[in-house]
């Protein structure tokens, strides 16, 4: 593959890259991860990169990559870059018939996303977006359960999403992440709610197939000088008729990175907590406390084709983003070979998904800025 | 004290029972726990009452313990009945001059409940409600912590209050608890957000001291049949522009009586989850996470006051019940001595919390009715 | 019930008062709290009794209450004091005909232990000893579950009693608890091991119904000046085949009351934590973990007698000691009544349980002292 | 690297290769993967590897790649064989002047052992064992804390290594792992005790730099048929006279690899527990416990620069694993470049933590045949 972004104070371009290599089955052969080439080549030597192919922007990437000889030129692109560089770069890609595994939320603006939606549908092309926390087994696993009904009835969804790392006014001193992703010109409409608001939706209609048809949102700026909202409160309503909280929040101080949710049915609920990944809770009405754990025998078989390590030897973040990036892999060279990947392969967030969270912003900013409780969500 | 209620079929009458004798400075001296005489006199037998005490109803129960002598007689009326029979027997106990804990909500309407304050300042006789959550040592110990700055200013309240014994339409079949309940001419206006909403509201209110100004509700009715709401997701504003999310349910299939909540200043946050009552969690912004354990000698002194046992053995509800009740029986000695009671005696749930109570109640039926997003909290 | 100790500085007395009195089956009548008469009075005042029966002697209390007319006279005695202080109260009440409930170890030797059971085999009395962890419901599901070969075959016991209270020189100063446990004039032959390793003995043996047959005990005594062990690692064997390891400490700084046990059988094991005794983890060979929690309809009869409260509502320790005394009272009441008690009344601790603890201690003492691997548990 | 082992129905082989290939440091650039040269190119193939490279046999890999021109063979080898074949892939790697990973116990005997020490001192080659536990960024933690000091004075340590997936005759069946690791020809002396409780004794050494100096090791076999120890329960006494239990077992059914340490000290203790092992709990004696997250800028230096992801985002084994490969990488790219490598790169098990697994399993074997109480630990 090739990388766009990750350069110096990246955070998010590593972990594509763990992930991407934990396999075997991908090589990062290109890079243009950063506008300044110098800073490109540095990078590109950190991973022992042909210095040739450290490029200084994406656009002279994906010009020079195609010039090589199939087998030798970087299948797929991954983007690894702020909200505003994701569009162009897999536009870019796709327009020239390389794959795309692009990191959330999917762009810019929705207009951009349904862009790349049909762009993806024109030429046929794999697109992957890095709604990661659902490269888990567990919460595969939870997916499974609910899908076949094993909860009865879905009536209740509560997901939360607490970070407190923008507790303060960090875009103030040096810090990269916090600069791009609380800026307006960056990062899009929405800042907490877009960066992980989003992460929040994508694992709820994930896991339970359910969408969201209206909401009613509370947005926060609590930090004095920032432009962007960095604590949500979401009323949500369900196609199934099903409610529920949603929020996210980066002012929650003390809170880590504590994606979580619960998901109540008719027979029982599902308790998952990103932080503790390897372990799912099911708690029935009227029977023992569950809890299911990575690596078991017992587990259904889509999270047995998740996990890598027996029980008891636990797995990460880096594992689940190496599980999109193992299926997008197998999809690949299945393309290439001309033969149909296994359905467990397909089991990674698309495009489509990518539009969804774009389309998800757009309501949470109609919806809190409306004195009306109720703000539909159109597909 | 005298009892009215907790006669067969009662949850919560021997929870009453069992707090106010734990600490040996109150005995149940008469009790109307029926309004069948017969089974009145079984359940005094039980608790072994003289029978001559265990009346046929609460009018007969203050009338004739008016009439013994000081000393002898009730010194306070403990009520642990359904909601709709809260109101007149604390009138009638206040009338006669006997002090009263009450079971929460405080009343079946808001007119009732303005009535009992007017009664209590009029009479100036002591009125607790049992708000027990408040009990527990470690939320007192997050109290002082907080109001006295611990945290900074708060920025956000996440107080959760799931349920799922009423998953199903139990009040078809014979249970008693969800019989009255779910029934409007006995619960009230509310179902579950009257019955556990209000702990949620007083929980978050005791710790912070923040008043709710301004609320969204969506409360929701799943079981088919049921009369009142069994489920309640409410968006809070408080009135130092701190926001949250506050939820009560009871069809939160699995859930037993996970009373939590998440406090979140610019320093940090704590988090007490009922169900595991001695400990507090305090999460720092760049701190170690912090756990306290009740009994510890590094605890506050209020804390410590509500302890009875040394760390590492656990108390649990009753004892937070009992913590209420020693509290009302010293500050009743105190009286009848015409001394001033300790400060700390002074901290227990009164009528005022009983009415924010009933309050919110209207609050949550207003806002749920309205296509408003925000609905006013007034005082 | 009349108690002999709990005066000024008692840890325990005011323990034994609570879970006595919780249920309203027992009231305390009289007590000789304190070996001065004025303190004695002191504490007789403070638990309301009447001045008269707050003696400044346990002679002189059984004497007096003797003369009393059944119905007026106390039922039993409550032991509280020192281990020292054991064995002549219980045997000035055996020979009186009273009941008796003592704390735990039995005595302060076998010697008088064996006395002990003599007496209570030659005058029918009831006599209980509060190992009360073993009164936790969620111990006695355990022990049904293991009783009835759930988890098959047992191979494994690991009990742990971790404390930390005496990591530094405590009895140097005013601690009265640490004095006379610390001195083994009052003590015994063994500190921590008496104490509480007595405890870890009672509940693997009293959940398994399996017996110690032969131990290796390396006692330690960590704290300088201390004149008795803080510190006891133990390997055991037990009667059925099974191995294990059985360790209590007093120096564990940072501990708080951690009792805790893990057996495992040929099919699965059990975990309970006292410090979290609401909560049976079951882990099975090849199914997701089981979490049983008190107050639940699923649980076994015995578990489900032995809890007050619904799921949800915490019980603690002195909820563990009323139910030993509920259950004496029980069986009080039956054997005034000429009726047999329920099968579950019976379930409480007893002489034996106090004789084979003395054992044990002798047994630890004299394999730590030995250079041979193994010491026969003779019983 | 090359890869020795790692073939069809290997466990530990994959786990290397995540580990090795995460940073982008290491490539595998050949293996000898199975004694079958046509499974060998099966494997090999798997891992994209040059097919010319998928040797037949370790002493095939060897000659060949030390032929390949310096920059194009491998660096060193990574040995994944069953114990009995570590030693001659190890000496033939170090004979031929290449550094070695090599996974655990180090050998099948001491004295290979020892002559793998003498060889590596010869050579003055690298030479890494995968006691991965101590690659976890929380376990540095604690070390760093207890070299410091932060705990006082060490007076016990308790590690244990339950595991359960020996409960069964697995052996009996076609259990590849469980066929070689109970069979003495392949596994050496001890079964469990060499497999995982030489993980044990690592564990409570690295973190804190105390030595066990004798032992009392009671070693059992449970399951019928079985020819290796499957359990095994040891107390230990430590250089500085510090005491513990050590126990590791492969019966404790429904455990998973529960691998965990406390150690107390005259301040407090620590609590590390590898399932979920980014968390470090620290209880003082006189404060409110302490939790250290893993990612957190809170921490040590060391433990820092074993953290890839910023704090909420779990790491697992792999990275623990690649904790290990990073710092060899570090160290062998210096070597080349006749530099010297920074601290923390030295950071990894050597030949002389594996000659010290090897020397506790001989120790163990004499205990455990012993009527003595204690065996020395000579060094």
């Amino acid at each position: 593959m090739g990388m766009v972004g990750g350069g110096p104070g990246s955070f998010i371009g590593i972990v594509h890259f763990n992930g991407a290599v934990l396999d075997g089955q991908i090589d990062l052969v290109c890079g243009a991860f950063s506008s300044d080439p110098d800073k490109s080549k540095i990078t590109g030597a950190e991973y022992y990169l042909d210095p040739d192919r450290a490029y200084g922007s994406y656009q002279e990437m994906i010009e020079k990559e195609k010039e090589l000889p199939e087998g030798e030129r970087m299948d797929f692109l991954c983007i690894a870059t702020p909200n505003h560089v994701h569009y162009d770069p897999a536009r870019l890609a796709l327009e020239n018939g390389f794959h795309v595994v692009s990191d959330k939320p999917l762009t810019y603006s929705t207009e951009e996303a349904e862009k790349l939606v049909k762009l993806v549908e024109d030429t046929g092309l794999i697109f992957a977006v890095t709604h990661a926390y659902t490269g888990y087994p567990m919460v595969k696993e939870a997916r499974k359960l609910i899908r076949d009904g094993g909860l009865g009835n879905i009536r209740k969804i509560v997901v939360e999403y607490p970070q407190g790392w923008l507790t303060e006014f960090l875009e103030g001193g040096d810090s990269i992440q916090a600069g791009w992703r609380t800026d307006p010109s960056r990062s899009g409409k929405a800042g907490c709610m877009g960066d992980i608001g989003t992460h929040a939706l994508n694992l709820a209609e994930y896991i339970t197939g359910l969408k969201v048809v209206e909401l009613c949102a509370d947005l926060t700026t609590f930090v004095p000088g920032r432009k962007l909202d960095d604590d949500g409160n979401v009323l949500v309503h369900y196609d199934n008729g099903a409610r529920g909280v949603l929020y996210a929040s980066q002012i929650s101080a003390g809170e880590e990175n504590d994606v979580n949710i619960r998901i109540y049915g008719e027979k029982g609920c599902i308790k998952w907590h990103q932080m503790e990944p390897n372990t799912l809770e099911i708690h029935w009405l009227d029977k023992p406390i569950e809890i299911r754990r990575a690596g078991n025998s017992y587990l259904s078989a889509i999270a047995d084709y998740n996990c890598r390590l027996p029980f008891g030897h636990p797995e990460g973040l880096i594992e689940a983003f190496a599980n999109i990036y193992r299926n997008v892999a197998t999809c690949i060279q299945h393309r290439l070979a001309g033969t149909a990947p296994p359905e467990e392969a397909l089991d990674f967030p698309t495009v489509y998904d990518g539009l969804r969270g774009m389309q998800f912003i757009d309501v949470l900013i109609e919806s809190n800025q409306s004195d009306k409780k109720w703000t539909e969500f159109k597909k």
